[in-house]
């Protein structure tokens, strides 16, 4: 069928290629004019204008925006002035779903269905395709459903759950529509807070295997530090990449999330290229907000989250209120960190 | 080769199995002489006692001990005194690798060899293998290199790491000489640890999408009772085994965990045969143990395994303790559970 | 001076009988007319509706909201349409300080001040006076300073922090103007965050030794149960109410809710009439919610928020989800609770 | 009556002022010779050798000692052997329980009692007297008893507790005998778990109200950042020794650990002398090794040890395995620090 993408960074391009190659009319238009005319070579309608972007679209329209959840608004009120009609525009980026549900009201009330899509994959879903997550009007969604199909991993990514033969539904080939406006972002706002979990668990138990050496250190003893009891339980120099690959294998841990671990280590056994101070994009603090709403219990999601701010030294001030405490009860200096060593 | 295998539950019987379809000599014992006599049927030399295994094996013996952490003590004790001249002694089960330090010491006096093998596999390493972490003196681990390649899951369960090729090493077929003694259980217990926490990131994200449609419910207006300021935002009745199934293709998320939660999901979306008492058998426990000796943060193991003492009334005191708390100060009369319904 | 008093609760009440023994000339009012009828028998003026209540003041009016906060906005809606002029009107209770930022705005256009006041207090404020903490604009503030001069504690509830003489302000007698509209309930917001989590550590701590004699305890062992390694480090038999009692003198913890608890544990050892079912109010959600937002680790806070939501088996679904997953993968099936006993 | 103390430091030597000021015959001793010099020259019997210092005693002998925990077993084995005849000996510091246990059992076989007790008060304790948990035998504890009375606060340390009158007993003097050997640590141990919760809970709530100005900071727009949704929430700049001064007085969180704080902010409130690098002695982490041996959750208690771990820095490899993680799959540079501040 035909689609109109706005927005072409790595993600829009990524899936305007997949969409090309199988055999979709896209329609591009981006601010900047160079990725539309990288892709016009590809085959790709290049619209050099918001206006002869809708203008290249037969109506009903369908409308992909893969823009930062920060310009979702300023892009509706360029675009949402030529459009009506029984089009459908997408929002397949991070947008709050709080926004999916305001915007839809005001949208379908010009006669244009808003459909909201999670869409994950990041820079392997041009490979590997992505997974898609759909909230929005049951009409608008059958209608796009050429186009997620395309998009969509395919079943042949996993191998089939027992008793999903004869259930049919897109699910196995990796799209589902969630539910009504908002369900998409929903679900793709909770995937990325489980995610942020996964990632903190690995990271916490493969920095306990790294220090399984600790009693080699040498510590100073007095009565600011608690000496090892057992400095010959902590004896162990382990290969990390080793433990993340053999782990790749047969174990219950075993995930995508572990085979990008043991790339990595394997690339780097000291990530020493890597500062970690950890970026959040949203959808874990949102996640949190939805548990706390729902008065649901999230302490492992949460400690993920807080982990990340942490990382950012978002705790100094915390810190600080730790030290002077210490000092007015009980007259503890600090003590200085040794050079070019924690602990 | 030849293998001696003590304990024949689910686990040590499906070893002998896999290693008889490999072509290895195995000799069994178990204390019950059922499991014995069936595998004897299946081509495997069955001993009626202790002494009649060890004498059945050809020196220098290799032995596979896959029994209850509980009763190791009590195994070693039996044999030992049958053993010596090099012989080599598998703990395969879930000691403490306290006990691995400890029993190194002791063996190696007698002139035999003490290794550790965390292995994991559960119900489904009969037909994937075992993946297998490795302690242990060097010479004996080697000389048991046929049988732990026999026993791992081989390099076709996991496409190649990038930058892997030409490595070479046991690793990449699924086991691993991890350190010196203790090192395969230390590794196998951050495994669980860090185990627990996938489960547990799993678990209470889906928990909060169950609870999307929490604006549905008529919740009590009281001072004691937290209303929703936007139940319009929780209206999503959302389909669990869906969205575990649409994650296992493409998305950040996908494990193998997630794929038995699509599983169990597709079975009973409910999940209402299970009464959510989750046992923990140790290993969590002595993750959050080393990580405190190391001094290394672990927020998110620790409320996982957390969650599991609480899921078992655990807090039942300290909960009491709130209780009790708010009564003193503000006078709060604790609310009555309505019938058939947390909240 | 004078104030009107709207909702005559168990909070209401007390304060006007403490504004009444300061001199302060009270109107009063109440949905239902017979608390206002007791009070007018302690010299309060009784009004029998709204528009009377408002006639007995002088303009420009000081009223006092002392209700719910799910009926703040109810409550305004019924007494802003006699008002204007200066007027100013306090709500003492428990609001969400976005809702204060958006009332002040709606009212100062109508020329009435709106103050927030975050009230601590309890039960024991009659006796021991009521903490406040105030938002709103400052010449309204500054007006109503007898009024919360009269309702605080007073400098002598606390001896002097070193370096207090001379500084002045009201901050020693026990109320603070905090800043701008909201920042009272702000400010009681993270003080009852922080509260929660006082809380909890108690709470946590008590637990903990209460389980002192877990060492006593005969456990099953089976491969889903951890034995204790060490019983005989868990053979104390302890005297919570005691150690509570102790700690109160010359300790790091001593408090006022470690005088509850120790007042608490005295009247009942073993805390029998509590469930443990442990609701929460708002400003514990709203406090992880800023934090979240400012990106401010609160791992404490949130911890103690989730334990609340847990006592409440909002964790229920969770549970299950580990428990079908450790059937899955390991054919764990679950143990049913010993009759009688958590664990 | 008679007492010798061995380890003359601040905790030591103002003990032994204590006792010599309720009229206490006090032998003292140190590893250096000054201490015991300056306290001759209030009256004690300062011995210069171990020897003579037991020769100075008589049998059976009161012996104090207040030495770093990591030096008491030499002390022990310095000392002992000159002990013995119902000789009785104090470990006022901060060892393990364990260690009592195992100690216990050494010294009863030679006829000396050992009591442990857990000391608190600080640099405080001098002024305010010293809250003693005590543990070890009934007889020994009962005749050191007026060393025990001497040194705790005394009941006017704070108002009696409903329902304490007539029930008699040392509690509401500030010293209890809590059970056999360890006990006294174990109820210390537990104690200082939750400070470190107590001293989080403050601390992280008033990082939330010091970051109240967040929507005053420009945050840069781009993908790798959250914006703040609504700034206008965000504009308070608090003043946060007023803050913890007026929650002094008549609020549920008043404490001596909030007094403490209110002095430190009003000395310096950016605290800008702490470099907020948090030691931790030992209690915390074997309190969180108590919880998870008993099986209790303690989450509260655990963040506020990791909050430490990780103000040294010890998530530092953690971090960076998530920085790899989030380069891995989404291609996510990880973003400078904008220099000179957090986030």
């Amino acid at each position: 069928m035909e689609l109109g993408m706005i927005g072409l960074g790595r993600m829009g391009t990524s899936m305007v290629r997949r969409l090309q190659r199988a055999g979709h009319r896209c329609v591009v238009y981006d601010i900047r004019p160079e990725p539309a005319r990288a892709l016009a070579e590809e085959g790709a309608v290049a619209a050099t204008s918001p206006q002869e972007f809708v203008k290249q679209l037969a109506a009903p329209r369908a409308i992909w925006m893969m823009v930062p959840a920060g310009v979702v608004e300023q892009t509706l009120k360029t675009f949402v002035p030529y459009l009506g009609g029984d089009d459908a525009i997408v929002d397949g980026g991070n947008s709050y779903y709080h926004d999916d549900i305001r915007r839809t009201k005001e949208l379908e009330a010009k006669g244009i269905h808003y459909v909201d899509v999670g869409t994950s994959g990041g820079v392997w879903g041009a490979q590997r395709g992505y997974c898609l997550k759909i909230g929005g009007p049951e009409a608008a969604v059958r209608r796009l459903d050429p186009i997620f199909a395309s998009l969509a991993p395919g079943a042949g990514a996993a191998p089939r759950t027992p008793g999903r033969a004869n259930r049919g539904g897109s699910v196995e080939q990796g799209y589902l529509h969630c539910g009504s406006s908002g369900a998409g972002h929903f679900v793709k706002m909770v995937h990325n807070g489980i995610e942020y979990a996964l990632m903190a668990a690995y990271a916490e138990g493969l920095n306990i295997l790294r220090h399984a050496n600790a009693g080699q250190e040498r510590r100073s003893l007095d009565a600011e530090t608690t000496p090892l009891r057992h400095p010959e339980h902590y004896q162990y120099n382990l290969n990390l990449a080793d433990i993340a690959e053999v782990w790749r294998r047969g174990s219950v841990v075993a995930s995508w999330l572990l085979d990008l671990t043991a790339t990595a280590l394997l690339e780097s056994p000291d990530l020493a290229n890597y500062s970690g101070r950890v970026s959040d994009s949203g959808e874990g603090r949102w996640t949190i907000a939805a548990a706390v709403e729902e008065s649901i219990p999230a302490p492992v999601l949460s400690a993920a989250l807080y982990a990340r701010f942490s990382s950012r030294a978002e705790s100094e001030f915390a810190n600080k209120v730790l030290s002077a405490l210490r000092y007015q009860f009980g007259g503890h200096e600090e003590r200085a960190a040794p050079p070019g060593s924690p602990r």
